[in-house]
């Protein structure tokens, strides 16, 4: 980390990195569509379509990750600190994997996702994810640092808004839903779209950290 | 790491460190003292405001790991590792998230916290926040090394007896109550109240490597 | 990490991480064996000495963990990165306690863990063990880089596998249980052992990382 700064204005425009993040993060907007179209979405046979999609953009994202981490196995010289791109590289992964994990369980629990919380979370977590990759996107020439100071105060404020949401929906399943059963699932698959707002917080914040130091 | 290491005897004593650190451990023990205010208090206005009380100390504490933070990102040279820095001010972060998501929980699933292993858990909690006080206070002139040794070794034991806890608590749950929301709600509160003494104990375990590393 | 690879030519054949390491992975095996025979078994007090067997093994493991992380701490050349080691013990220790948390929760819940789910479980962790071991057992000359490889390809497929046991086993409890409790109960289980299976993946990303770089 501390060799990296000082050989920092040696090493020649990164071509690498910066490019595989763009693709991770652009990747996450397409997984949170899918996300969107399938729990507006009341037509079954669409709705395993979409299960399908989301699965396969989560394949995607893994591949690009593995990239990453091959790439900062193979390069003494990176763009950013070694623990903040392997940071930003998995909190990336983890926003695929939870979204996809909430969607397997919609999926195998057999329950109608278009409820009012569940919407209102894919709807913070697609908004989340535009506001990621606009930040990332940004990292390569920090031109425009406001861009990126912009997208993790509305990524956290996001966050903020998610929490309040999980905790008022859970509660309302304790006070209006009588089959525990229920209750049980739909807790599960609300707590996989909140760690998922989550992990966009912990990008923002690799973010924020990056920008502390380079700019 | 090893840089710091090299540089160390050159490091003018810090002033920036160890305060926020001292700040952050101290801001535990009011967190932990408003939470044993409230699960030991019956009157519903009382702890109403108890747990607005916690939630404000959640906020400072919040502001206090983020000028850590800052603070990593501006300096080169630090008074201990970096990577330990950063796991100290993330645990006590952690503790100060879960004793405050352990209230919101009390609040919203509107239940009584004045039970046996809530109260034991609140009791838990302050003596192991107290304890990291000490120890993190110790830090910065490393002169009385038993007043950090003592500390984790005590918090360590008050994590297994954490440990106990939660399980009898638990199975008790579940032999005893036969309202399974209470069940579920029950088990959501000790979770996060357990989840806090493992971040006490990641602290502690913080604490004994930077104290292995410069002693 | 980097004067690592610079001063690596140096450094003497290591004899104080890969036996630790050797003695941690074979403690693994150990303790999933007890597991299996405890999933298999009937009998009542025979399964109460595999539980406490399980606790011995646990203990064992905690010890090798932390004499690592003290080697860590006093060593400033390490046969590979520094943040590997951290990550692979850390890796190694937690599988440890998450099979001992699951035969843990067996015994207070009072349930019999002789079902499909737990069984197939209990196989595919004890096959990752095998597996991480035959890996780890390999690191200290990496003349048959082959093991390696073939290990974490087939860890990665277990993980895989156990993911699927996992979400395959909570739908039928939601469509054939109706004791809600047994639900939670078995749910409960089935995680812990979920994310053993979890760490073995983690642990072989690790060797991976470690492999990329040195071989």
């Amino acid at each position: 980390m501390s060799l990296n700064s000082i050989f920092q204005y040696f090493v020649p425009k990164d071509k690498k990195f910066f490019p595989l993040f763009e693709r991770a993060s652009k990747n996450l907007i397409d997984i949170a569509e899918a996300l969107n179209e399938l729990v507006n979405n009341t037509d079954e046979t669409k709705r395993a379509e979409l299960t399908k999609k989301v699965e396969d953009f989560e394949h995607i994202g893994d591949d690009i990750t593995h990239q990453i981490f091959l790439e900062l196995s193979k390069n003494f010289i990176t763009p950013f600190d070694r623990e903040d791109i392997h940071a930003l590289a998995t909190a990336i992964d983890d926003i695929a994997d939870f979204i996809h994990g909430s969607v397997t369980r919609i999926d195998i629990y057999k329950v109608n996702p278009g409820t009012g919380p569940i919407k209102k979370f894919a709807e913070l977590i697609l908004q989340g994810c535009i506001d990621l990759h606009a930040a990332v996107s940004e990292l390569k020439n920090l031109k425009n640092i406001r861009i990126i100071t912009d997208s993790f105060v509305r990524i956290n404020s996001m966050e903020n808004q998610a929490d309040y949401v999980f905790d008022r929906a859970v509660a309302d399943l304790f006070e209006f839903e009588q089959d525990v059963k229920q209750i049980i699932k739909y807790k599960e698959i609300l707590s996989a779209l909140e760690t998922a707002t989550d992990k966009c917080e912990d990008a923002a914040n690799v973010l924020e950290t990056i920008l502390v130091k380079n700019a």
